[in-house]
């Protein structure tokens, strides 16, 4: 087991990476203040995980009540929240009651946004499942559900008291969304760590194929390259908006096409394509970097071609990003592969990146 | 204008007490990264209060986007909520542009959360213009909404950027809402200040009265209290817990009755009554000092008798209250006139009370 911490004084908290975790209960146990807890999982993790979860729980003292909530991006919004709200008081839940996501971005995503208001916050736990969420959103503290207007639009910065990532559970995760998690821990070579992202283009087949040593290595550098930043900036201040590579335009494809058609990480790729595009049109880097971006995606089986929704379409969907400022989109760029920066971009060259989502570099 | 400080390191803010400073915007504009602001506003706020302070603001070359919301303890739920977050995301409001509460206790709270979650948190600016808000929900960042199974119990902690208290908003307020805010100021006296309660046993039918400097001196003594408290124990792990003094039994009978039947300040009141009558049976406060909570209360003219819901009904709502811990409710008592504390309370002593709900002492 590795262990990382996200050094946030009084509220730093440890991440545990390693292979079976699921049924070491000591390590959420012993940061509760109660023994009893509320499990949020989904209809796609709850027959795979949950009662080898909450067994080992109940081994340790500690009861268990499970919400299980639909699987998928479509249901990370207000119906879904309510549920989980509703049951919370239905069984008499308490403010040292602790709330245990037990599975993916969305799961991670919506039961930390619950239990940041739930009695205007209790105790909260990462059990991620998915790579995505292993090696990104279940670290920082940001938790949000959709609106129709726009991604992550309703949330709140709110840290777990303790993340546990069990790498034994990506042996069941499907390759679409092994993929999708790989599109995040490519991101965090590109934009800060070009050792990890030379290690990345050695060795990104192994991760394809799921081996335990590489998947663990890539886990733990993005695990530390996050924890790194939000330690600096919790609150996306500054240096914090850099995780956002991608995203804004992934953002986009993801509401443009209907939340849930493309996965969160896929969307991201294609983004980061068009980001790395914008970046060669604004001069800041070769044709070459962009194919080294798209070509170690290609590898990972990600999508680097973004759907054509026109050039309105996207402006429209991305002038709802939280970046904006004063009415002008902030853009994440790149300077070097391993090196990025936020910045406003030329309408021309941000016209030119979109109008031709697909062509080839 | 008297000007008091919340005390929370780089989050602390000012609460300014004053008339005619509605039409001083700079004390609004001066705490903003942005000169645009929405206010959120309701029916009966907005024809009285609403163009002024707009013009206000306009004079000081700050736009401002209303959104006016219903009147009353009734609409303090997600339907409200979304109603408010749909307006932000349609107006492309962003991250740095702020959200104002104008108007009393629902909306304060209300708008408060609003801006706690849209875009996981945007600055925001506390007007009350009711006196409970002036002395109570505006200072100290508790933001909620009701649910179904109970009160305020979605919500966050999310502090103002400053709280500006306009003294000649009391003039049109009726003088039901007066009572009602009255019914917190003795609360403070009751708590942690007897010689603020000995003031207000003496000056009592000048506040009823809306005496212009009783008002002010009483609300300026009410936010000390309440800074001085929150200063010390922003997120209740302590002694904020005491501020509850008369709520876990008001919120019983806001609930009980429906929401908007007792204004919170009346069932407030009635809970004081019944809290006391607790301290006195288990023995920690005298017959004596029951009756001057009870006549401070009469003057008030707030009701001092809680309505006959019915023991298990009672402790049904009750079991609800944040303040339950491992199942045991949590009491607010008082040990004297001016000093409470947090406890359990014996069963019967708590059926006692609860079975003669309207008896005197």
């Amino acid at each position: 087991m590795r262990t990382l911490t996200v050094a946030l004084g009084e509220r730093s908290y440890p991440i545990h990476i390693g292979p079976g975790l699921l049924t070491h209960p000591d390590l959420v146990v012993s940061r509760l203040p109660q023994k009893r807890v509320a499990i949020v999982t989904n209809a796609t993790v709850a027959p795979l995980y949950l009662d080898a979860f909450v067994n080992a729980l109940a081994r340790a003292g500690t009861a268990a009540v499970p919400i299980v909530i639909p699987d998928g991006e479509a249901h990370k919004d207000w119906r879904t929240l309510n549920t989980i709200l509703d049951a919370l008081l239905e069984h008499r839940f308490e403010r040292r009651t602790a709330v245990v996501a037990l599975g993916g971005g969305v799961v991670g995503d919506i039961a930390g946004f619950a239990a940041a208001i739930y009695q205007r916050g209790v105790p909260f736990v990462q059990i991620p499942t998915t790579l995505l969420a292993q090696v990104d959103s279940a670290v920082g503290g940001k938790t949000a559900i959709n609106h129709a207007l726009g991604k992550n639009m309703i949330g709140a910065f709110y840290q777990p008291r303790v993340v546990v990532a069990d790498t034994d559970t990506l042996v069941t995760l499907p390759q679409r969304e092994l993929g999708a998690g790989l599109a995040e821990v490519i991101k965090y070579g590109l934009i800060r760590d070009r050792i990890f992202f030379a290690w990345l283009e050695e060795n990104i087949e192994h991760l394809v194929a799921k081996d335990a040593n590489a998947l663990t290595y890539a886990i733990e550098q993005s695990c530390r390259n996050k924890a790194e930043v939000v330690s600096e900036d919790e609150r996306e201040g500054g240096v914090r908006a850099l995780l956002n590579f991608g995203h804004t335009f992934g953002h986009a494809i993801e509401a443009g096409t209907g939340y849930g058609t493309w996965l969160h990480g896929e969307a991201v790729a294609a983004g980061m394509v068009l980001a790395a595009r914008l970046s060669e049109r604004m001069g800041l880097i070769h044709a070459a970097d962009v194919s080294r971006v798209k070509e170690i995606l290609v590898r990972a089986k990600l999508p680097v071609e973004a759907p054509d929704l026109g050039i309105e379409r996207y402006l429209g969907l991305m002038g709802h990003d939280k970046k904006v400022e004063g009415g002008q989109l902030k853009f994440i760029v790149l300077d070097a592969i391993g090196s990025a920066s936020v910045t406003e971009a030329p309408a021309d060259a941000v016209a030119d990146v979109l109008q031709r989502p697909v062509v080839h570099a």
